[in-house]
């Protein structure tokens, strides 16, 4: 239901929160994601114009975080590559529809879900719950991680 | 976040719902449902090939559902055009990843929020709620089907 963009816009946030302080680069990422580089290249320069990460494009380039892991939620990077709205009026623009249709009341109800959902987790809290299980890396990948931190 | 080829596989089979005996010409259907007519056959394609809706295309082609309104849930459409699936194992496929990492695990309740959802509602669900707002039709349409009910 969530677009591969979607997913792969959470994998690079995800991947960036660890590393918050520097650049990661962008090799490094599309190894750590498992995004094809192409794909990858197009949802950082995405989350760039939506000022979620800053960096350069390109050989040698890289990107980091624009602000804390804590005040990015899971929303905040969705909203970014592909809205989450409420639906507020007839979306068929129906004369006479003062309020949702059935159908329209329960596709509003699933975009609040979401909403909800996504609105209360932030990148911080992928890294604190992590466990055994960091978001998108290897054990090893996991372990350098770790120490780095 | 749900595709535009959900929302109208959704606004179609609604329409059908509400003339369940005979085949309603796809003009008609792209009329009330406000969809392009190309885009329409599409999506009919997808219903049709799903086993949800039965039919001909072409000049003089029309639809209906295959079976009652009631033994047809929203995820049941949703599932013919754009499946909802739970997130069962690491989807990067990373080794030592025996339960799913924080990401994924959002993911995977995101997904169950919308089968719960979608899938404790019927298109017999919608019609029996509608009260004034009937799905996806202006009020003078929406007379000639209370009337025809």
């Amino acid at each position: 239901m969530l677009t591969q963009t979607v997913e792969y816009a959470l994998r690079a946030m995800a991947c960036l929160a660890f590393n918050p302080d520097e650049l990661t680069p962008t090799p490094t990422l599309a190894e750590q994601t498992k995004v094809p580089a192409s794909y990858l290249a197009k949802v950082l320069q995405m989350l760039s114009a939506g000022d979620l990460i800053t960096g350069r494009r390109g050989v040698g380039g890289g990107y980091k975080l624009t602000r804390p892991a804590k005040e990015i939620s899971l929303l905040d990077v969705i909203n970014v590559v592909d809205p989450v709205e409420r639906i507020e009026t007839c979306p068929l623009g129906i004369t006479g529809h003062d309020r949702l249709c059935p159908l329209h009341y329960r596709l509003d109800q699933a975009a609040k879900a979401m909403i909800d959902l996504f609105g209360s987790a932030t990148l911080a809290n992928l890294i604190e719950d992590a466990g055994s299980s960091i978001p998108l890396c290897d054990q090893q990948t996991a372990t350098k991680l770790r120490v780095k931190k």
